[in-house]
C-alpha cells in the first residue's frame, strides 16, 4: 500500500520515534478527551476512557505497515474491543489539535527537566562560590589580565544569569502550556465540547483562544528553541574560561572526568568540559532546525513543525541537558590552584588600576591625570625590566605623588583591592556573602515554583491513568 | 600611530557608527554618571553634568584619529573645558561598564520601536478581521484545500500569535532595562559611587547586582535576537499564505506596492510582501551574528558582543521594522476577491467534514463510522467524476444514511458550515465577535503599558538633556 | 572508574555510535596500518593484519566500562591474543590520527552515497522532462502568472543544478579523500614509517602534507555540509514549486505517497514533498552544528568536530538522503493534469510578452514602445473587464499597431510563444530535444565517474578484509 | 505614486545601494548586451551601446522617486538622447536576466578581491613559518600540553588548509562567471541572438545553459556564502590559538595594533586579532541571511536572493576581507616570547612521548608497553612531585627499562625531540624547509592564476568602457 521509500523515511521512523517518547502523553490527551466528552453528555465516551486506562498498562504493539500511525493504532486497539467507545472517541477529535497538544505535552515535560538541571547547577555554582569567597583569581578582558578579584565573583555572576535563564524558562512554559484541544482540524466543531475541560485535566493553563492559531502555530517552539539558544551561549562562554583555567593549571577535573591518550602518557584532559563545550554547539546547532521548519512555510496545520520536528528537538533537550550535567559534574569537586592563581595576581599587574585610585583619592588630581601619571610609571618600568612590585615610593615621587610606603603597600596588594571593592556586587568578600545569600534564596523560589509546577502535572497524569503518578520532571 | 588596516577596519568605522547611533544614548550615560558622583560628593562632577549638556547640543567633531574613539573625544572636549571635570568625571567609570549601558539603552529604544510596529500590525490585522467577520475562505492544510472557515478566523488567529510575541517582547525588555553602571571595568569600584541612583537617572528598573556579570553578560543581546526570530518566523509562515493568496487572484495590494516588469507587460507584483518575506529571512540571519559572537567566547568584557555587534543589530532592527511596516502597509486595504473565495469553498470539498458530523448527530454511529462511510461516498463520487454538489438523498442512502435534503444541505453549505462552529475559537461570526472584542482589549492594554514605558524614558531623557524629550520611540 | 555522568553522557553513546557506524573504517585503518608498519620492517605487525582480519569478522564486544572506548577495545583483544603484535600495531598510532582516517573514511562513503542519490534524481527529473517536452505550463514570476513555458523546461533547469552540485559534490570528495595517518599525536613519529603506503592501502589520494594540519583541519567537515546545504536550498526551492501545483491540483502523487486525515474524508495531501522539504530543512539545520563544533575552538585535535560532530553529520547525510529519495519517488509516476495547466496558460495573460515582441519585428518600434503599447491595451481591457482571448484587431490599431488575424492568434497562442523561444536553453522543444539529450550525456559521464571510485574504495576494502568487497556506496 | 512605505523601505535604499556598488556592472552588462544585438543586426544598437560607453562617464542622477530603479533611470537617460537606441536596447532584454548578470559580475569582482586577501594572508604566513622554523612551541590537544614542536609547523598548517580554501574560492568562482544574459524573463525570447557572444564580451566563461535555470538559480550565491563559512571557521579556530598565546605573553602585536583601557593604565589588549574573531562570526552570520533566503521559495525569478540579497552579501564580503586583513596586519610583525615558549617545552612534560619511543626502540618491548611504563613513571614523579628534569637513570631502572644518560637526556630535549619527527610532514625543520618550498611554489601558481583571471576581466572591462580598465581586483 505504502510506497516503500515512504514508509522507511517517514511513517516507520516516525511510529518508533512515537513509541518511545510519546505514548504517555497520547494516552493522557485521549482519555482527558474522552473524559471531557462523558461529561458534555456524549455516549460511550467513558467507556473509551476507561479502555484507554487499561491500554496504556499493556506493551503497545509494534509497528505494522498496515496501520498508518500511532494513533490509528490505538484507534483500531479501542475498535476492536469495543465500536461505540471506539466512535465516540473520535468526536471533536482530529490528529491536528491531538498531535499539536501531545508535542506541548511533550515540551512541558522536556522543558521542566532541563529547568530542573539548571536550577541544578545554580546550586552547584553557589556552593562552590561558597567556598571560593575568599579565592583570589586575575579577571581578564580581551584576553589579557585586567584586574583581581574573587572566584566566588565569577561565579556568582555566572549564577546570576542562570536565573535570568530560569525566569526565560518559566516564561516560555506559560506559552507552551497551553491547550490546543478542541480545535479539531482547525475550525473546532459543532459539537458543543467543553475545552477548558479538557485543559484542565491535562493540567494546561486553559486553551488556546483560536482554534486556527491552536493548530498552526509554532512560536512556542522557536521559543523554547531560543531560550536553549540563549543559556547554551552563555555556558559555551564559561566553558571558555573554565578551559582557559585548566590550561594554564588553575583548575583540573576529578579522575572520572578527565581522559588519557593513547600516545602521549602524561595527558590527562578535561573532556568533561570539552564534550559540554559541543554538546551546547549541537543544542545551539539543533534549534536551527526548529526555525528552518518554521520559515517560508504555511501557516496552518502542516508536518514541517509537526512530527517532523519532534526528533531534533528530543536531540536538543538531550544535547542541552548533558552539556549541563558534565559541567555541573565538572564544577562538584574541581581542584583548585589557588597558590598559583594568588602568584599570578600578585607578579603581574592587574592590582595597579587601585594604584590610580589610591593617587586620586590622596591628591584629588582627578582620575584622568592619574591614570596618565600611572601609565607613565609603567612604561618607566618596561623600559627599566622591572616588575611592579620592585615600585618605590621614589618612583612615585618621580611622577610627582607623594604617598606613603604603606599606602603602596596596600594599593598593590590584591586582597586589598578586592577588599576595598564594596560597591553593590562587587568581589569584597562582605559584599559577596549577602549576594551569594541572596541568590540562594532566589535559587529556592524557583526550586519551589519548579516543584508546585511538578506536583500539579503529576496529580493531572495519575488521574488520567486512573492510577499511580509519574516520576519527578527533574527526576 | 595606528595601523592603517586597524583604523580602516576597526576604529573609523566603529566611531562613524557610534556617531549615528549612539551619541544620545553616550550624554546620557555620562550625565547620569556625573549626576550620581555629585550626589555622592564628587568635587567638580556638577560641573561635568553641565558641561556634558551643553556639548550635546553643539555638532559632534568628525573622525580625528589621533582620538581612540567617541568617549575620548567627549573626554578630550571636556577637558580642555575645564579639566577638573574631566577628571572627576572619570571617577569610578569604565569605558566596560559605559558601552554596556549604551548598548542596553539603545536596545531599548529599538525594542520600544519594535513594539509599536508589532502593536500597529495587531490594530490592522484586527481592523481588517473585523471587515471579514462574514468572509469565507478555504483553509488549506498539507497544501490542499481542508475546511471552510472566515478570513476574520485567519487573521485573529495572527494576532493572537503577536500578541504572545508582544509579551514576550516586554519580558525582554524587562531584562534589557537592567544597568550596569558602576561595575567600572568589572570589579566596582573604591569609591562610595550610587548605583541605584545611575540606574534610575538613566530609566532602568535597577543595577545588574554583579558586576562582573553587568559587563560581561550577552544573554539579554541573544534574547532580543530570539524574540525577533520568533515574531519572524511566524510572520514568514502568515506571508507564505499571502502569496499563496495573491497567486491565485484572491487577495491584490493598492497600486502602490506592486511593480511591474520590464519585459511582461501584464504583470503586477505584490512585491511589497515578497520584500517583506526578505526582510524576515534578513532578520532571522542577522541574528545569526549576534549567536556567534557569543559563542565559544570569553564570558567577559571583550569586543564580540560589544560594538562589534552593534552594526548587525542595528540591520536587524531595521529589517524587522520594515518587515512589519510592509505587512501593516500591505494589509491595510488589499483587495479582497470575494466571489472567487466562495466559489472555491462551494465547488471543493471542503465542508463534507460537516456531513460526517451531520451522519454523526443523526444516525448515532459514531463520528469513527460516519467518517468512513463519506470516505466511501466520495470515493464513488471520484469514481463517477462528480462534484459534491451532485450529491443526491439516493446517494446517501447507498452509504446507509437517511437524512433529510434540508440537512444535506446545509451540511454542504460553507456558510452554514461555518456558523456551527461555535466552539470557544471557531470561526462562526458569533464566536468571532467576542474574540475580536478581546483581542481589541489586550491590545488597548498593550499599546497603554507602550506609551507609560515611553513616557517614562522620555522623562529620564528630558531630565538629562537638561532640557527637552526625546520624540516618542514608536515615532 | 569513570564518572557516571560521563559515562551516561559521552562513553557509552560514543561506542554506540562507534558500533554501529565506524568499525568497518576502524577495522580498514588499523589493518592499512599494520600492512604499511610490516612493510617497513616493524615486527610483529603483520601478524596484527592478519589477527585484525580475523577479528572483524567476529561479533564486536558490547560496551564494558572498563574499557575507554572502541580503539582500546580491539587494543585490548589483540593483546590478549599475541602481546607484541598488539604492542607493534601501536608503534606511531594515536587515536588522533587513527580517529580523523575514520571520520574521513565515514564521510567518503556517506557522500558516495549521497551522490548517487542525486544522481539517480537526476535521472529521473530527465526522464520526467522526456515525457514533458510539450506540456505546457505557466512560470511564474514574484508569485505571479509570467510567461507559457514548458514542464520539461522548468525540470531540465533544475536538473542542470543538480549537475552543478554533483560537481561540487566530487570536488569535495577530492579534499575529504585525503589521509591523516601518520600524523600520530600531531607530529609525526620518530620511526621511519610510510605514509604513501598506509594512504594508498586506504585507498586515500595522498597523505595530507602537513600532519599537524592532518590532526586539526575540520574545512573538509564544514565543506561537505556546505554543500548539502547547497543542494538542500535548491531542492527546498523546487519543492515549494511542486506543492504550490499540488495545491491548485495540477500534479498529484501517487496513492502510497499521500495520506488522509482523521477528521477530513476528503483529504488526499501530498506528504512525500511535505516530509521532504521538512528533511532539507533538517538537513540544513544540522550543518549549522557543524559549522558551529569548528568555530571558536583551537585549531588542534579536539573533541569537537571530531567524534562529538559524527552522530550530527550522520543525520545530516541521513535527512538528505531521504529527502532526495522522497523527491525521486514522488517525481517518478506523478499525475499531472495538462488540461488544468493548458487552460491557465490560454485563459491568462502570460503569453502577452510574445505580443509586444511581435509589434516590436512588425512595426520596428522598438520593444520599449511597443512594451508601453500593450501595457496600455491591457488597462483598457481591464477597465472593459475583458479577457485577452477577446482581443480584436480594432483593439490593436486603437494602439497604433496594424498586424494580421493571424498574427494576433499566433502571438497569444501559448504554443507558439513557446515553439518560437528557440534561444539556447530556452523552451522550444526543438531546443529543448537537444538539451535533454546533453543533459544524459552529462549524467552518464557523471555516474561512470561514481562507478570507478566505487570500485577503487571497494577494491581497497576487499584488499583490507582479506576476503570480500564491501557493497556499492550507492546501494 | 509608490506607497510612502515601500519608497522608504524598499526602492529607495535599493538606488542608493545599487548607485555606490552596481554601476559599473550594469553599465558592463547592457554595453555588452548592445555589441552583441548589434552583431546580429538590430538596428540602432550600436548607438546604444555608444552612448551608456558615454553615460557611464557622467555622474549618475540621484534617487527620483518618479523613475522606478537604476534600470529605468538608465532607460529614460537613453530614451531623451535617442528613442530607437533606446528601445533596440529593450530587444530581448529583461531585469530578471540583466540583475542575475550584474549579481554575479558583482559576486566575481568581491571572490576576485577575497581570494586576493587570502593569498597575501599565505604569503604572510609562510614569510613567518620560515623564520620560525626552529622556534620551539608546546602543542595544546584537548587543551593540554601535548608535545613540542615550531611555530613553523603550526603556521604552514594554517597555510596548507588556506591553500585548499584558494581551490575552493576557484572552483566556485567558474560557477559563478556564467552568464545569464539572454534569458530574458525566463524563457528566452523570439529573436535570433547569440548568447555565446554576450558572454564573452562580459568575461564570461559561457552561457548558462538553461534560460529558466539562469533567472532562478541561487546555488552560486549560497556557495560562495558556503565557502566564506569554511574558512571563516578554520581561521576563527587559528584566532583562538593566538588569543590563547597572546593571553599567556606568548605572542603580542605591534602597537598599532593594540588598544589600552580607560581606567586600567597597564593594558594592551590584542584587539586586532580580537576584531578579528568578531568579522569572521559576523561573516558566518551574514552567511545565513542568504541560505535563508534561497529556503523554501519559489525557484523562479523573485527578490529574495536577488536585489534583496545583495546588501548582506555585500556585507559578508567585507567582514571576511576585514577579518583576514587584521590577521594579516597582525602576523606581519609580531613579538615572539622564544624564551618563555622554550622554557614550557623544557619544564614541561611534552616531550614524554620520545622517552616512550625510545624506550621501544632500545627494549623492543613494543610501543603499548613502553606507554604503559612511562605512564606509570610519571605517576611515580607526580606523588613524589618532582618534574620530568629531575628523572633518573635509576628511576628508568626501576621500571625495567636500562638506557644511558645520553639516551635519556636525549628523550627528554624538545629540539631533538622535533628533530627526529622527519616523517612526512613533521616539525622537523629539514623536513619543514622543504614544505614550506613547495607551499611557496603553490602559492605562486595561484597568484599567477588569480593574475590571469585579474587580467582577463580587466581586458572586457576596458572594451566595453571603450577606454581604460578597472583596477585589478585585488587593489
Amino acid at each position: 500500500m505504502w510506497h516503500d521509500t515512504y514508509l522507511k523515511a517517514v511513517l516507520q521512523p516516525d511510529y518508533t520515534y512515537a513509541s518511545e517518547h510519546l505514548l504517555p502523553h497520547l494516552f493522557d490527551s485521549l482519555t482527558a478527551h474522552a473524559l471531557m466528552l462523558d461529561s458534555v453528555g456524549v455516549a460511550h465516551a467513558a467507556e473509551a476512557a476507561r479502555l484507554l486506562q487499561a491500554m496504556r498498562r499493556e506493551p503497545f504493539p509494534p509497528y505494522d505497515p498496515l496501520v498508518e500511525d500511532v494513533f490509528f493504532t490505538v484507534d483500531r486497539g479501542l475498535a476492536s474491543l469495543n465500536p461505540p467507545a471506539a466512535g465516540a472517541l473520535r468526536t471533536a477529535l482530529s490528529r491536528n489539535d491531538l498531535d499539536m497538544t501531545i508535542y506541548r505535552l511533550a515540551a512541558r515535560l522536556r522543558l521542566m527537566r532541563a529547568l530542573f538541571r539548571v536550577l541544578n547547577l545554580r546550586r552547584t555554582l553557589l556552593a562552590f562560590a561558597d567556598r571560593e569567597i575568599d579565592t583570589i583569581i586575575v579577571a581578564y578582558t580581551h584576553h589579557q589580565p585586567a584586574q583581581p578579584t574573587t572566584l566566588a565573583h565569577y561565579l556568582t555572576a555566572v549564577e546570576n544569569n542562570l536565573a535570568r535563564d530560569t525566569q526565560r524558562m518559566f516564561e516560555a512554559l506559560a506559552r507552551v502550556n497551553l491547550s490546543p484541544m478542541g480545535a479539531v482540524a482547525l475550525g473546532g466543531t459543532s459539537f458543543p465540547i467543553d475545552r477548558f475541560r479538557t485543559a484542565e485535566l491535562l493540567g494546561f493553563e486553559r486553551p488556546i483562544e483560536n482554534t486556527y492559531d491552536a493548530v498552526s502555530a509554532s512560536d512556542w517552539q522557536v521559543e523554547v528553541a531560543s531560550v536553549i539558544t540563549v543559556t547554551s551561549t552563555t555556558l559555551s562562554r564559561v566553558l571558555h574560561d573554565l578551559l582557559f583555567w585548566a590550561s594554564r593549571g588553575l583548575l583540573a577535573l576529578e579522575d572520572g572526568l578527565v581522559q588519557g591518550s593513547s600516545v602521549m602518557p602524561q595527558k590527562r584532559n578535561p573532556v568533561a568540559l570539552e564534550h559540554a563545550r559541543t554538546k551546547f554547539s549541537k543544542a545551539i546547532g539543533m534549534t536551527q532546525s526548529v526555525i528552518l521548519s518554521s520559515h517560508n512555510v504555511p501557516f496552518g496545520d502542516i508536518n514541517d513543525p509537526g512530527p517532523d520536528m519532534q526528533p531534533p528537538l528530543s536531540s536538543m533537550w538531550q544535547e542541552f541537558r548533558e552539556g549541563v550535567e558534565l559541567m555541573t559534574a565538572s564544577l562538584q569537586n574541581p581542584v583548585i590552584n589557588r597558590e598559583k592563581w594568588l602568584h599570578e595576581a600578585r607578579r603581574g599587574e592587574s592590582p595597579i588600576t587601585e594604584l590610580a585610585d589610591a593617587i586620586t583619592r590622596k591628591t584629588g588630581c582627578g582620575f584622568r591625570v592619574a591614570h596618565g601619571r600611572v601609565k607613565t610609571l609603567l612604561n618607566q618600568l618596561h623600559d627599566e625590566e622591572r616588575t611592579i612590585d620592585t615600585l618605590t615610593l621614589g618612583d612615585l615621587q618621580g611622577i610627582g605623588v607623594d604617598i606613603s610606603s604603606a599606602e603602596l603597600q596596600s594599593a598593590l596588594n590584591p586582597a586589598e583591592f578586592i577588599a576595598r571593592r564594596t560597591t553593590l556586587g562587587g568581589p569584597a568578600p562582605s559584599v559577596m556573602r549577602g549576594e551569594i545569600d541572596d541568590a540562594q534564596q532566589r535559587l529556592q523560589a524557583d526550586f519551589a515554583r519548579h516543584e508546585g509546577l511538578t506536583g500539579r502535572f503529576m496529580a493531572s497524569r495519575a488521574q488520567l491513568e486512573g492510577t499511580g503518578g509519574e516520576r519527578p520532571p527533574g527526576g
